[in-house]
């Protein structure tokens, strides 16, 4: 099964893709969508549209596993992040590729086996599971990778 | 000018149209897109888009005037709402439509002169602006109506 983790902003959108067969992990690409501060908000939307598409089109996920939005104490920068991550759900709708969402403390669980271990613990635990030399980089894309990686843990064996 | 008022919603999203000419507005058409319950939540971001786009075609505005969205209560659904304003952004940037944001005060000083003004008030003058024989129905498709008048009454002269 072949997974795409996203970690979903309007700044920078961190994308993860794995294969996942029989317990295993395999690392496909990973890396960042990243809009222009100067470029107005619905055309950093456009540019998020066009990306993902790209990247769904050149892997051809079977799965999205996204993280389950909060807001914090910066609700403007929330509205913000949400709308973009509404233009990400279109994208995947739109090429029939099912959603999955995942809180923070799910994702730690999964690969970390412990719902309040650390950032560091997660990206170090994400950088053994899929045998990468170093810790992705940005951040973005290793929680992105942590994201995909959970949805492997958590489907079903035969799916 | 042709404006395109929309008040964004995931259920029910009220838009309205209308021409701005020499300090006269004229209504082209107003309503609702409506999405089902049963459907998911990506499918109802889909159709969305797809009615957005058949709306920005069919009548061609030079502007969108959209509701500020800020966080009431509810947070799960205001993301909700914030991730179907994000695909409404997409739809009309993708079409070079410009998009400008008012808050619920500023479209009720624009169209009832008081901004503390309640709703039925603006509905009213909502009608009385647009010569119409009765309060537009649904309530979002009047909401939209009243942000499009917000923005005819908030552009320059010459715009």
């Amino acid at each position: 099964m072949r997974i795409l983790g996203i970690d979903p902003g309007y700044a920078t959108v961190g994308f993860g893709i794995v294969d996942y067969q029989g317990m295993y992990f395999k690392t496909v690409e990973y890396g960042a969508i990243l809009t222009e501060a100067h470029t107005d908000f619905p055309g950093r939307l456009c540019q998020i549209y066009e990306d993902m598409n790209e990247i769904l089109r050149r892997y051809e996920p079977q799965a999205l596993a996204i993280e389950k939005l909060y807001f914090n104490t910066n609700k403007t920068t929330g509205i913000m992040v949400a709308e973009a991550r509404g233009v990400i759900l279109l994208a995947c709708a739109q090429r029939g590729v099912p959603v999955y969402e995942y809180t923070p403390s799910q994702v730690k669980i999964a690969v970390a086996g412990y719902g309040k271990a650390v950032k560091q613990q997660v990206m170090e635990m994400t950088k053994r599971i899929l045998h990468l030399d170093a810790v992705p980089r940005p951040d973005d894309a290793a929680d992105a990778l942590a994201l995909a990686i959970c949805h492997g843990h958590s489907a079903p064996p035969d799916y």
